[in-house]
């Protein structure tokens, strides 16, 4: 009989590629934990051909069974066929908030091998942490007189002291481990109440890691930056909605987001924490067998050192550098880069 | 006797290197308008010096009196000494609702000799046309319990039939004479009223240009698309804060905010417009006489555009692109640009 533990995880492979990049992701999993922990999967029909299918989203029961689990590993959100909004905000921020996973965790790496669309990126290491239960995403706003010419639609950004404390505090203890250097990202010069209340309490959390440097940025300005010299950044943190929009560029200077792995956590451990490329479900490509899982991949490594298991993770992660090292120019099928990457473990 | 038409110039200096780029941009565009049109200029002493001396940020007499002209040429706004949002929200922000400058429109170009900072650029020239008076620069917003544990801090983005409409429209116009492509960048699946009222009126709006073709990007997508693939823009239309963030990474991959001009534009001509650089007032290399007056120099084009000079602000755009072509990897000081864009009108 094994010893192994045992964890329970809800897996969501979604829209489009979400299907396709699961697989080879949970085949690497396994293999990496082989001897030490036993996987139980709950898969979860959710998404644009449920929805469409039954008009449901996600169910009160589903979302109560998805809350026992270890984790969660998802694949992607989004179809075209399906209004913009309906399943990003009934599903997966929906999941988002109702698990409380408020540290939403990218990082970002040019690995060897791969091809920077910059000219000099040098040497690209950081980790954004993106604040994941408030601001703009909330879903706090409206619209009266819709479809006229008289027409006012509101979006609010609610920010609250409690969840900026706890994710500011996260982002020092990350910084700790790290090259101790926090960069707030935000629009302090207009968005003069939230923006305040980000920084004075950064200013305090801070004054507890007195070896930890903070500065900040505007989000335009670090936009610049990302670009400009993306080697200056360690822990970039930030709101939901610049978080949002950060993590993408930076996608892009590592050479594509098909490498940006993330983690929507709760840190605090009451609710399970999930595991998500940060690519979208890219329709175009859905069916083809081609999407890259790497990304994928990755968030099994970030799941894995969120169960505890920093070993296994670091064994995904090296094992995924040394194969972008080696095969980052070449084109492959989904199938191909899975099958190489289980090889070298 | 001179029968040349006589125009009242608003000039606000403002803060930082912004004092230093206004006067080779005045003569640049004296000179070049030469027997066609005077400048009657009047100063306004207003940011941080102002208002570190007397507490006078924007005096109601005096905004009467900028209402008067026929157009300002603005230096840049900001002081590390003065709490962020005072002189933004206080003075550049003010003037560009109380002037109703709707249209805040910032042209990209990758001039030749630039070198960008990725890899293959492209041919890049496109303009964005940003929204300059409501989603979240309303300031509409508040907090409550400030600086306790229970704070609550919001900011509401509130959109209306009405503003959007009307850029909307600006953008259409301004895609017919250029390569008739319009690219709507929001995020409506999460800022669903307003995405959805921005996009409503694009599909709306389009309809009457059949020539445009439009299309549309989430601001994410954007940021990626503006490092991978810039040359696919042609006119990018967005709200108040995308166009910010947008126009400054779009700034960076065309070398730099030095070269990026722009007008905050009433384009029904109630109220003066205003011409600024994108960048802003550069604290730490103010005072020095080394910043580079280019993007202001561009800004006048743009002014004298707007008041009907197209001859004169196609010369001035000419001879800069012919001087950054010859000079753009040579340091020279902000006096050593002027005149050498002075010496080729
Ligand atoms: C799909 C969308 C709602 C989501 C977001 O905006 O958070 C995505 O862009 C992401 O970054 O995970
Ligand atoms: C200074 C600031 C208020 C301003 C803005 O956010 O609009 C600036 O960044 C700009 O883009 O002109």
């Amino acid at each position: 009989m094994s010893t192994n533990k045992t964890y329970h995880i809800a897996v969501i492979p979604g829209d489009g590629i979400g299907k396709e990049i699961i697989p080879p992701a949970q085949q690497v999993m396994e293999k990496v934990t082989q001897g030490v922990a036993d996987f139980e999967y709950e898969n979860f029909d959710l998404g644009a051909e449920r929805y469409l299918r039954d008009g449901v989203i996600l169910p009160d029961e589903e979302l109560e069974r998805i809350k026992k689990t270890d984790a969660i590993l998802l694949g992607a959100i989004g179809d075209p066929r399906v209004h913009a909004g309906v399943l990003e905000r009934g599903l997966l921020l929906k999941l988002r908030f109702a698990l409380d996973q408020y540290v939403n965790l990218r990082p970002s790496k040019l690995y060897p091998g791969v091809e920077s669309p910059l000219r000099n990126p040098g040497d690209i290491d950081f980790v954004v942490v993106r604040e994941g239960t408030e601001g703009l995403y909330c879903g706090a706003g409206g619209d009266i007189r819709k479809g006229t010419a008289q027409e006012v639609a509101t979006e609010v950004s609610i920010n609250t002291a409690y969840g900026v404390e706890r994710v500011v505090r996260y982002a020092f203890e990350l910084a700790m481990k790290r090259k101790k250097h926090v960069t707030l990202v935000h629009k302090k010069n207009v968005l003069v109440n939230a923006g305040d209340m980000w920084q004075r309490i950064v200013d305090e959390v801070g004054a507890e890691y007195p070896e930890v440097f903070h500065d900040y940025l505007h989000i335009d300005a670090a936009t610049i930056f990302m670009v400009t010299d993306p080697s200056r950044f360690d822990v970039l943190l930030t709101d939901n909605l610049f978080g949002d929009i950060i993590t993408d560029e930076a996608g892009s200077v590592v050479g594509g987001i098909g490498y940006s792995a993330s983690g929507c956590i709760n840190a605090s451990n009451e609710y399970p924490s999930m595991f998500e490329p940060i690519h979208g479900s890219a329709p175009d490509i859905a069916g083809k067998g081609i999407a890259n899982p790497t990304a994928t991949i990755l968030s099994t490594a970030m799941l894995l050192r969120h169960l505890g298991m920093d070993e296994p993770a670091a064994q995904i992660e090296a094992v995924v550098e040394a194969d972008i090292a080696q095969n980052a120019q070449t084109k492959r099928t989904t199938e191909e880069v899975g099958r190489d990457i289980l090889a070298r473990l």
